[in-house]
């Protein structure tokens, strides 16, 4: 895999601070001809289950060959270790806290483990020369990412690793009279709550094509194809650029007519 | 023309997402070189007169050859087309709802339609391989204003159209004992109130050089020439980087000392 | 020095509005190949205080020879200057109004005041034909930036000034008892609280390794090394990235915790 000379950067650092800046800044002293395109710095503020969603979404857009760099990381400065994985087709660089967990899942599914490689970040020599305790995003994660980029092989960055930290993050489950129980794991800039339910869990649940989709008081007995399928202020289900259950209402915001958020739950029953 | 090889991004998909990211990435596969400038992606949810206004404001400040990427969508699946706009100095991407009004307008008067030409976008090559009916900026528009930039014609991307919608985008009119009837169509991140209302409304309503702006209670007898014009705290009218009527007041908020947003109306009245 | 072709973006314009992207369209018109990196645009509306503070946090760690431009002016139009400042390592663009005193201060004491050059921008052959009175930004420091960066000498530009005016930048002084008291300058997006109170204050007050720091009825009896160091939901003080004294709380937010913001003092006490 040739490097595309592309970096990404997922933080939870906003936009009020130079943070983002200076990473830029160190990775462009780098290697001056990186690319670097923000994704989003509005994770919240040291949430690694949404942030390990997030890099679901948008990598496999990139160019071959790009490095994504994760920095949301609670516990800078502790021992977590600081890694990188690579894929055949991308390389991420990360603190070791679960905030890789579905890409690893997704990779191993795709590829197998023996075509994935992944190795903890202890050589120093591809670090800024001083390393604070509490920014790791600028002192380590920008310059290895730049480094790599630039084509530096992985190998050189520290020793293998079996596997990074899989974090927790929550499958549907079977609940009462066979629902199969999800949870809202996003709510995007729309208002649109997106779920961890996946097309194969409601196979698996052989719902075939006749089921009902609760949350709350609500139930919709049909899956829209788009956001404009329903009417203006009303309720819909679908399965979105996500690829995963979504709920939202057309002009609207799904978040706030229902008044729920990150963590609450919702059913699919058979009919 | 040729392509400067500079993409714009005007957008209502926030910065809480991966959305602008994926643009981003999708842009870049197809062609690497691409110089991607974000304008905003804070329009107003599905606020395609916001955008129309919006987009009016910046094209004039790019090199010629830029392709201004505009995606505020909100039938976005259903049967409205999707097209492609050149003008002797830029091409537009957009959806076929309005959002180009006001360019399209000015670049009529400006050049006369002979000079401008307008495309459906209909040739699936040119966009990514699998469409879905909920991200046409990821699907069709990234990768056609890519193409775009990288030189491919705007007659390759579907077939000639008359004309781009235009959307019922209101003018100034005049109303009880001959005054200039104007509405606020943007407030900018100061809280500077910008109208609908041009110097040539001015002119065309005989106002000369004395009348009077007007907006609940308040009562302006002169326009200032710059922010820094006023008292602090005082209300005032101007002239601004927009080209349009402003209401602003100095180290503060407009909108927020007169409790106003778009869509409330102002008057200009003769002395 | 060389210019390294990047520049970067510090103003309170925020993201709302079209007035960044019209800068950067600027930019790449007089210089194609330029580099542009968003620092902020999320000071404070005309607070040239916090961004001074935040000038000096970036700048060193971007490649010799990048052109900073900061643009926050409440007075833009009326008669104070616009200058460009020049170290061995950065040039700085920005108006007269204070926001480069950190920066200045720091560049006299590292390098002293014959290694420095300040020039006030008067060449109009290096700015857009058309001058407003109300955006400076998009009208003198965006293309005389590009300038700078594409290798235009900064003696071209206008004529040698003396030094820049230097904002009232509050320092820490000496209160009741010999406490130290020093003053919140900005809150950082985790909530972060960073004072005017850096590690040279302690010494010259001769507080040694044993000191209180204290805030409200809140009272520190050692500074922490990392955020990680605290319990969850607990106060802790440390020398951050920043440099300076900042108060914080593992995974939540000082400043609501405290309920206090930029201005609010802190003492520091000799035990």
């Amino acid at each position: 895999m040739q490097p595309s000379g592309i970096i990404t950067l997922t933080t939870d650092f906003g936009q009020t601070d130079s943070y983002v800046g200076i990473m830029k800044g160190v990775i462009l002293g780098v290697y001056r001809a990186a690319c670097v395109v923000d994704i989003t710095h509005a994770v919240m503020a040291q949430n690694t289950h949404q942030a390990a969603y997030m890099v679901q979404t948008f990598h496999r857009f990139f160019p071959s060959g790009t490095v994504h760099v994760v920095v949301v990381d609670p516990d800078v400065g502790s021992k977590r270790r600081a890694i990188v994985l690579q894929t055949p087709e991308a390389t991420f660089v990360a603190p070791d806290n679960g905030v890789l967990t579905y890409v690893w899942r997704d990779a191993l599914q795709r590829w197998g483990a023996a075509q994935l490689a992944a190795h903890e970040l202890t050589e120093r020599r591809f670090w800024l020369p001083e390393v604070s305790s509490t920014f790791h995003g600028r002192d380590i994660f920008s310059p290895v990412a730049a480094h790599l980029a630039a084509g530096t092989p992985i190998t050189a960055l520290g020793p293998p690793i079996v596997a990074p930290v899989e974090a927790a993050l929550e499958q549907p489950t079977i609940g009462w009279r066979g629902a199969l129980v999800g949870r809202i794991i996003h709510v995007d800039h729309f208002g649109n709550c997106i779920t961890n339910v996946l097309p194969e869990h409601l196979e698996q649940s052989r719902m075939g094509e006749r089921f009902t989709v609760e949350i709350l008081e609500e139930r919709l007995t049909h899956l829209s194809r788009t956001y404009a399928d329903g009417e203006v202020g009303a309720l819909i289900a679908l399965f979105g650029s996500s690829g995963r259950l979504e709920l939202a209402v057309r002009n609207g915001s799904a978040a706030r007519m229902l008044g729920v958020g990150v963590g609450d739950t919702m059913r699919v029953w058979r009919v």
